[in-house]
């Protein structure tokens, strides 16, 4: 595809790549636990549960972060994704000690995806607004996205 | 990216945030019977079954919905996930009396999936044939395809 | 949308078609040991086993698979795609005889993902050399990449 399209996802497609690696450290970590089960079950029984958790909610990270990244702008959208991914590490590390809940991994990153999705539903609001009023509030949106974002960080 | 993509794909957008917020409702749906489970073990067991199951079958929707809406037309491709949507929701509602079977979800929506694939393979023959041929039976193909999406509220 | 786009996304959508239709023909597979699972249940849990790791995986193979196809050219890419779909189909009939050891997917086709996730990074970093140097490798490096592609055919 011609750069004018690699232009405007080539920062989603980074966090993409980062979040693959991610998933194949994650399969490693199985991998190397499953191969020590007859010396640790739980152990594994563990790892492979932060594993499926982390992989049942992988699609619907990916989705809204395209989404929003394709909707309004990909600077903000990368930005989040990266901040999920961090969150997503620290809950696979953190999961070692505790028992598995089997509970879905949307409990961690709720408020990231929140954000993405909030993202998406203020990018075809403009869209709508623009086609129906003529007015284009797209730059300034934009602008308080990429502020808003910054919000992410406080803990 | 500019609003003449945006154009094309506001409405798969909107379909892809909804069926977030189901994947989300479903896991919430999960961490509540998980917190029961010592009083409900079976009902936990069922109702994290239940949600498996629509999580395995969702990149597949979502890669078949993509694929329609792209390829062909966003307007029937999004009624399609609509319809899925609707019909996963009332799987995953009536599944809390069955037991585990382990089968995976797409025994539910095998009609709007076959019906999405369909539009995915003839935008492709569409697009080879205004290629290759010349003429562009897209506008025609699109009108059929919007009134044969409204066969799949037949029951 | 129209044909310019699909131009560039064509093949990539007849191996995401592909890939759903090999994910039904697995999920069928389950069914019907699901139903004779009285009779033989651990042929049941090993067709599930291997069917819960191809799913796993399958997210992760789609996304590489579409930036790759976007970021630099789509015709490796979907060869990889198509490399990547015979070696799962492989991996899940041979799975039949082995114990359940709930791996991740990721075991097969480590090669096919690598090379894919290379293909985004080269890519980005045409895209990157092109914006800052203003030359444009690009051609050049897909005419290695696709000379590089066979070289996935060596087993």
């Amino acid at each position: 595809m011609d750069s004018v399209v690699v232009e405007h996802i080539y920062l989603l497609v980074i966090v993409t790549i980062i979040s693959v690696l991610q998933n194949a450290f994650f399969a490693q970590k199985v991998e190397r636990e499953g191969k020590a089960s007859n010396t640790h079950p739980t152990a594994f029984e563990r790892v492979s549960c932060a594993n499926r958790n982390c992989m049942d909610a992988y699609p619907t990270f990916l989705a809204v972060m395209w989404c929003a990244g394709l909707c309004l702008n990909q600077a903000p959208a990368a930005f989040a994704g990266i901040l999920y991914l961090m969150v997503r590490q620290k809950y696979f590390i953190g999961y070692m000690g505790q028992t598995c809940q089997s509970t879905p991994g949307f409990l961690f990153g709720k408020r990231v995806i929140f954000f993405l999705i909030l993202m998406c539903v203020v990018g075809i609001f403009n869209y709508l607004l623009a086609r129906f009023y003529g007015d284009n509030y797209k730059e300034y949106v934009e602008t308080i996205t990429s502020a808003a974002s910054a919000l992410l960080l406080i803990p």
